[in-house]
């Protein structure tokens, strides 16, 4: 096949999966690309991977607090979002009009005109990856305790600008994060105890993972440099996995920040040293797809083994 | 006291209040009014309440689908919500420009200056009310069956621009909702049980609410008509707890909303007229904070039956 062949190919195979989840009753189309209701079987599925992430992270005894889906601006700000993901970001407008244009506004939207021009923008953006909103909370408690912490930040709701065919690709999905925050050989080596936790969980789940070297998707020609630079000093690994396109899609990633946050937020160590921090996220609706896509469309198909761990105290709904 | 004196009294005592919330762990600031992370102890509360109206809502056999919180920007305009609420709703807006304005944006964005003029707007807004993305996704289905159907849409994050001081009132929080779609008898009767059903989880939780006709924060000076009618026509009623501020707080509404939606949306009963509709809604970041304001900061010493209610089976984290 030649390129354009391969991404035709891709195109209809991506499309195909997505009938197929829809005509099963997992996604409930809206019809906006990427933005999907999700019917009772596949959220079973999914929140039970979410537990089955909570009894893995145990052993880490992690402090549990949750943050809603949208921050203030200027902590997207302070942590840099802007210069590395300017396209991916997702920032809340409102209304502070008068009568006059509120009448407008109606008339407009009634007739599905853009009705844009007497919006402006609020304090508020939508929260890019789930780690974002405890820097800042962290900081404000003073300096750590020696040795630092690990959080387990639940599967939070998070936003990416990116609408797509593809339905591992959402604008808002469910992204299960853990950080740790402390000393740097600490934070380097929970790092690697959770790639392999996830060589783990994907084993035990029948999903074929592979863990490599990766680069977040920088902005620009400048965003080519950093991503050369975050590749060659592996401060990123992810998980691929097959799903619906022709290339493996990442299910998951492995991050170090060195001191990028605790620096932007003023994370002080007990020594009052700057904080180091790594991040472990899992795509919660990406991670079911590939279940979907790897043991079948229905859940009662799949082996005796996954679902035993999937499932260990009860059977999906409707069985 | 004066009117002026009153205000400030109450801005006082939600300072007060906010300010226990924040000091037992319960709220972290994020330094935006209305946006909070929230501690173990709190979500525990959140989520057990959460649990218990799944245990009164068993009865009604309903289906269970998730909604993400962001929805098609026309959804909200066919359902009409710009006409009403205008001052409330949350627009996304991204980055789509060139290397030049993404460096322009990020110098911007580090020195905290304002750099919205090169955003625009994406085809999504955060959803308003936790019933929304179900119409569009109801009326796909075709028909429905005949006597209707019954939806429990979880407990979903809404988003309303309306920043304030009152920890009650936040920009984004839980709405555990349920809605009735079918004939206008039994849409009615639907909630008129669900009314009776409110009434029996705030006495079982000790919580003194008072359940009266109500009408939404509609704008402007046609507001004022809309919402006169509304509190005539018995369209809506509230359960109102005195939390923070001076005046008692909506913690629960309980919807009629005619063929608004079916109509809007094109859902048909079974013989092809339009369906009503009526939606409950329990907002459980308010509730859970009415029940720390009745029983006290500290959930071990709230009454044991209370406690039994709300935690049949487990005692909050750190017991």
């Amino acid at each position: 096949m030649t390129a354009a062949q391969t991404l035709v190919a891709g195109a209809n195979e991506e499309a195909q999966y997505l009938e197929d989840l829809i005509r099963h009753g997992h996604l409930l189309p809206s019809g906006e690309p990427g933005i999907y209701g999700r019917g009772v079987v596949f959220e079973h599925v999914r929140t039970s991977l979410d537990a089955l992430i909570t009894r893995v992270c145990a052993p880490d005894h992690p402090e549990t607090p949750r943050f809603p889906p949208v921050i203030p601006k200027r902590t997207l700000e302070k942590a840099g979002y802007l210069t590395s993901f300017p396209q991916l970001c997702g920032v809340v407008y409102s209304f502070c009009g008068n009568d006059a244009s509120a009448i407008e506004i109606a008339e407009r939207a009634e007739r599905g005109d853009d009705w844009s021009r007497h919006l402006s923008p609020t304090g508020v953006t939508l929260v890019p990856a789930a780690c974002y909103p405890c820097y800042p909370a962290v900081a404000l408690r003073g300096p750590l305790p020696k040795g630092g912490i690990t959080l387990d930040l639940g599967g939070c709701y998070v936003f990416r600008n990116e609408p797509s065919q593809d339905p591992a690709r959402l604008q808002m999905f469910h992204q299960r994060e853990m950080v740790r925050i402390g000393p740097p050989d600490e934070v380097h080596s929970w790092r690697e105890t959770w790639i392999r936790r996830a060589r783990g969980i994907f084993e035990t789940t029948g999903l074929d993972a592979t863990i490599a070297p990766a680069s977040d998707p920088f902005f620009g020609r400048k965003g080519k440099l950093l991503a050369n630079n975050q590749r060659e000093q592996g401060l990123k690994f992810e998980a691929l996995i097959q799903i619906a396109s022709e290339r493996p899609t990442a299910v998951s990633s492995f991050n170090l920040h060195h001191e990028h946050f605790g620096s932007a937020f003023g994370i002080q160590q007990h020594d009052g040293t700057v904080a180091h921090s790594s991040c472990v996220g899992f795509g919660l609706e990406r991670i079911t797809l590939a279940l979907f896509r790897t043991h079948g469309i229905d859940v009662r198909d799949w082996p005796g083994q996954v679902r035993r761990q999937l499932f260990p105290e009860d059977t999906p709904p409707g069985e």
